[in-house]
């Protein structure tokens, strides 16, 4: 990892307090823990960087969508860092996919959809150290519960086949979606400007 | 301001570089410039805090939405710590909303709405200095230009009649939509349970 990215580990870990950054987390990656090949659930990543929202809801998928049915995606600070400077997903990255109800469908705003209660948590993890034979060294992994009334404490990570075909088949970018998260896209290697509001060009 | 929230203004500068705290900005608020009633086109928001993200796509609403399409919502990292720790949005908030396009209605996912381009920014700040006059002290702004090509380099704030109706009539918390934006909901004045994975209980 490059010193900058440290620094703003560091730097963050100032503003949100310990939860985020602490030393036993950053024995394994910044920003997460795999012990004995289960991952802790994750915290803090409601501080980390937002990246972009898809909706799958049920109402557009029978009944049950396969991800149902908000998903806010972040990106850990240090990875996001690395990825504004040179437009990769450094080792170590970890984007969460929190999951969210739809809690309506009409608002003073207009008709569409609003977001709700929170659902469940998965994420995905780069790692050549942890996930050598995994496509892309990306490892995939679900807090989940099937009556969405709770999250695990830790997790294993699916087996290869059942995320890695879509996401080497369909994504983008290094097996992340990025064509649906327009954080990642515009900030691919662009620095500052990743920031938002710095361009007045949008197109 | 408590002296924990200018800690973290101070760290977050250090992150993202001056774009997002300088000192011509801090005479007025932490992360925003108001010059003779205008205001700065705000930047760094995309490392702020995400709170939710309302979708009202055009073709839920006869081509036409009020608010095209996605709407990312962010608050400013001082508010946020605020927020935690008091429940109430304090003076010198700022909110963003970034809108962005419907880019893909179909994905591996499943049929939902996918974010696109970015079409637009709108903001809204909280200040008695600024706005005694303002129900709550808010004020609103858009940068957005009608072809949605470009933003404006600055704003000036909305009739109180514009927008004020129906923050006043609809939205949940002190003029702020809640209701849609379940990071500000689960973090009210919940301390570091609000950071995100705290928990395991969901509802």
């Amino acid at each position: 990892m490059k010193s900058r990215s440290l620094t703003g580990v560091a730097a963050i870990a100032v503003v949100a307090g310990a939860q985020i950054f602490t030393p036993s987390q950053a024995a394994d990656g910044d920003f997460f823990t795999i012990v004995d090949g289960a991952l802790d659930r994750p915290t803090g990543y409601r501080e980390w960087i937002y990246v972009g929202t898809p909706v799958t809801p049920n109402d557009m998928n029978n009944g049950k969508a396969a991800f149902p049915e908000f998903h806010n995606v972040y990106i850990d600070p240090a990875s996001w860092e690395h990825w504004k400077e040179t437009g990769n997903f450094q080792d170590g990255t970890i984007l969460i996919k929190e999951l969210v109800s739809v809690g309506s469908k009409m608002a003073s705003s207009g008709a569409g959809y609003f977001e709700g209660d929170y659902l469940g948590l998965e994420a995905t993890i780069k790692s050549a150290e942890h996930f050598p034979d995994e496509p892309g060294n990306w490892a995939y992994y679900s807090f989940s519960t099937p009556d969405h009334s709770s999250l695990l404490e830790s997790a294993s990570a699916f087996p290869k086949e059942a995320c890695n075909a879509c996401h080497q088949a369909s994504a983008a970018d290094d097996f992340v979606f990025t064509q649906y998260y327009p954080v990642l896209r515009a900030g691919k290697g662009t620095g500052e400007e990743a920031i938002g509001g710095v361009k007045s060009e949008l197109k």
